[in-house]
């Protein structure tokens, strides 16, 4: 070939090389492709391999323990041969997707108690943020998806709820930025969700693209400070909403209007830090436009990272020839490439791969979560526990433990010795479980809902798993628990009940409770939470009954 | 301190290194105490690690993906000092209890092939020794608890079903001696249980003695030959039963009976390998004896190796007060520490520490699993499937896919993306599960035991994964599946039937099946099972359906 073409080769590939690092891809943080959960999104490992020697630059992980997450970085930072961008979606610790790490209470707990402790709920909120960037650290991550900062405003968001943490701009931007500089400060980069803020609306940009309406006026007002607040707290990353919002773009959603990226968060905002999409493959996106130019228009509109797009291949090659074309300019390229540098630049250091694979590794990850983060654990749980003004104890069984949650199925909630089976049981309350695969509980009668007779006898304590997924407009028709509550009471078998998640449903139904009757709220579903709640109620600890195998 | 007390000092401490090498207690696989699913059986990091550094010689584990137990075994040995034996119930494969390895067909199916092709069925044998085996040695294992060398002669005993390698003696003892040739030959020890056979008994020692009421000549008729058998294969250890066997023993059951272990088994049958207890924990030894006396007795009768003390330290001091009493001579333990020694002499050499945490683990852990070894674990599915005759198709949904299963919490059989979930989704069938824990789904009827009304409309396609827990015995009371079959088909709803597991219950249930209903059965439960049978029922790989985040 002629040296001019050679050199056009050239300059090809490392535009090929340069703009794969701007993807974030997904796969398992499980070793092997039989143990993927979601093979459809997460990438086999010949393809991972793959992309990473192209240079793409970015990984999402989920799956896997924190042991698995800790191998499972090491390799994929081996097999990039260049520095990574490690995240994972961790807004409420890194136990909450990962196993044998610190498991917190949701961010929204800390906005409720930062209506009677301000200062506690800060400084919690800072701690908060210091064990999971501590512990994504130490796990090979350096980049926490978190914190949302959306408003929790509205209780029938399906999505957001106890994800955020505030129902009001204040709390949430000030918690918010707390969380972030407590992160940061552990050498973890934080992420700034869901721009311009996803908290008000009542439909999930999962399966659909939502849409605000409100005017520029009341964004400024409500959805913009808590953004404004991390941006000032020196937030390293930005990630977009996929949402419409007619105010600042008539025809594009959030993550694809140069409107709303370039224009209001660069320059009203000035962020200078990066800015990545949600995932490409939300339906929201990719309903409307094929991954190359799906990643095209995020990346024309001013995102740098783009985050799960449908097929990585096709994102880059739309990538390399929307340059190639002059349709993306060469320098608003490098100004991607240097903002994924600098983020890079303020990571601490990966675990050294010698120190990472020397014989203390399972040592240290015993020990990856610290007696102080133990503690941590526990203080948020007892803050945020509720309970009625007259609290009454359970009646004795034999009764009937209904628990209600979104699947059994590989439900970290309820391991086999979840204190929510153990307790109750150990006080004679048998466990009937529902969820969206049950055979049906309800009756046709909407004064009493629950056909009593497929239950066992005696006194019922109801436990309500519910969060993202909040009831109130639905409530009387899918799944009617205030109806529930009055029928059991007037049945004589109400025994009690206890919320895990959502606020709503506990500020709906703690009203119709008769006085007496033993209730209690945690913003928590860990088994941690469960156990808090219930001695509350006057469950101990029970013996750690249950067969020793499988 | 005068010398001779200094000298008895060091005897007394060296005493109790070595009978701690005898012992064998759990943990789990996983990195930190707070992951342990069974905590009243598993050992925290502090007591084990104390423990080993005491001389604890062996660790039964349980619990952890196939990398956690990598580097779980590696730090045990550390936390050692010495040479360890590690074991796991591995019958079933190394990924029966360890996610990332083979999860294989219960041997039963090996067993029901011989009928046809003893040549293949004990070929098949070897292979899933020597994938067992293979795979053990590379997550770190060098002790693989199976055969079971017990025969499947009883279809209501509830623990040994298909876990048994034949309905024969003669069969039993030829499949259980060419898996434990392929798994020794993999340099991993294999153990012969549970001796003196525990195949007919109808209760589960789990819970309570059982009592075997046979002759000692059919004994030797039936439950003795594969023993016999895999002694004379070479096996390197056989577990005792917790049965009582008042032919050999009017007084104490098999483990602590010296007339079972050193009369017949040493003695008779001739083996000079490593005895070991089944766990001493199990209510039929602890509800009778104290964790230090049970130790003795078992040590006493001719066990080498204490498997699961209810109290290690117990355990320890109750065996050096025997030796030092001379209820146990010097001599008898000498020969239980040199059987031991030889028995570790016969293993692999362990991953080395420095190439087993080297770079290259990831890498090692994603292959763990051959081509070969993929191939056997489908090979083994598709021999194993059962179909009726006349064989129909599943009618078009909308229908109802209800499953039956032991437990939707953390059951390994059904991953949220399992195929007997997602392929009669993507035909109309919306699961239904139950399990012990569900609302009732059973009417009052005898005749027609299901109440249709809790279901949704349209044909029903049966789920039934049965196995330890035949139903022969209970059938038409507690779980009415025949009259269930006739109910549905009176109905004309009757869509197919899938049983995972027990071929005592497909024994039971196809006879009552009209023809042209799709119907098939594979001893298999796990998610690979279930794409084998249902593709032979015309339910093709469904697209990889589901949401992208939990």
């Amino acid at each position: 070939m002629a040296p001019a073409s050679s050199t056009t080769m050239t300059s090809s590939a490392e535009l090929h090389r340069q703009v794969a690092s701007l993807l974030v891809v997904r796969c398992s943080g499980f070793a092997s492709d039989s143990q993927r959960r979601y093979p459809r999104w997460e990438l086999t490992n010949g393809s991972l391999h793959r992309l990473l020697g192209e240079g793409v630059g970015g990984v999402i992980l989920l799956g896997g323990s924190a042991a698995d997450l800790r191998l499972r970085c090491e390799q994929l930072r081996r097999w990039a041969g260049g520095p990574l961008l490690l995240c994972a979606d961790v807004e409420e610790g890194v136990g909450q997707r990962f196993e044998g790490a610190s498991w917190l209470v949701p961010p929204l707990a800390l906005g409720r108690l930062h209506a009677s402790d301000p200062a506690q709920a800060t400084a919690l909120a800072e701690r908060y943020g210091r064990c999971t960037g501590r512990q994504a650290r130490l796990v090979g991550l350096n980049w926490v998806l978190g914190p949302v900062c959306d408003v929790s405003n509205n209780p029938s968001n399906p999505v957001i709820n106890v994800r955020a943490w505030g129902e009001t701009p204040e709390v949430a931007g000030s918690l918010a930025s707390s969380f972030l500089r407590g992160c940061q400060a552990e050498g973890v980069l934080a992420c700034a969700k869901h721009f311009p803020g996803h908290g008000d609306t009542s439909s999930d940009s999962h399966l659909e693209l939502p849409l605000l309406p409100h005017s520029r006026e009341r964004l400024q007002a409500v959805e913009l400070p808590p953004f404004r607040a991390a941006i000032t707290a020196g937030v390293a990353s930005v990630m977009t909403a996929h949402l419409q919002l007619p105010a600042l773009d008539p025809d594009r959603p959030a993550t694809l209007s140069s409107a709303v990226l370039t224009d209001l968060l660069r320059h009203d905002l000035g962020f200078g830090g990066l800015v990545v999409t949600d995932a490409l493959v939300m339906e929201a996106i990719s309903a409307h436009h094929g991954p190359a130019e799906a990643a095209v228009l995020a990346f024309e509109a001013g995102a740098d990272l783009i985050l799960m797009p449908a097929d990585a291949d096709a994102a880059i090659q739309g990538m390399v020839q929307a340059v190639q074309s002059g349709r993306i300019s060469r320098e608003r390229l490098q100004a991607s490439l240097e903002r994924r540098q600098r983020a890079l630049a303020a990571c601490a250091a990966p675990p050294a791969a010698g120190k990472a694979l020397s014989a203390d590794l399972l040592d240290e990850l015993e020990q990856l979560v610290s007696p102080e983060e133990q503690q941590l654990s526990r203080n948020l749980l007892e803050l945020s526990l509720e309970t009625t003004p007259a609290r009454g104890t359970l009646p004795s069984g034999p009764g009937v433990n209904l628990i209600r949650l979104d699947t059994q199925l590989n439900s970290p909630q309820l391991p086999a010795m979840a204190p929510a089976l153990l307790r109750p049981a150990a006080c004679g309350y048998a466990p009937t479980l529902l969820d969206g695969r049950s055979t049906s509980p309800w009756s046709n009668d909407p004064a009493a809902p629950l056909a009593l007779d497929r239950l066992g006898p005696g006194p019922v304590l109801l436990q309500l798993f519910v969060r993202g997924n909040p009831f109130r407009g639905s409530a009387g028709t899918e799944e009617p628990w205030p109806a529930v509550l009055n029928q059991l009471q007037a049945a004589g078998r109400l025994a009690g009940l206890a919320i895990y998640g959502s606020p709503y449903l506990w500020q709906e139904l703690q009203p119709l409770l008769p006085a007496g009757v033993a209730a209690a709220y945690s913003p928590g579903q860990m088994p941690q939470a469960q156990a808090v709640l219930l001695e509350r109620l006057g469950l101990a600890a029970a013996a750690l009954e249950g067969g020793f195998t499988d």
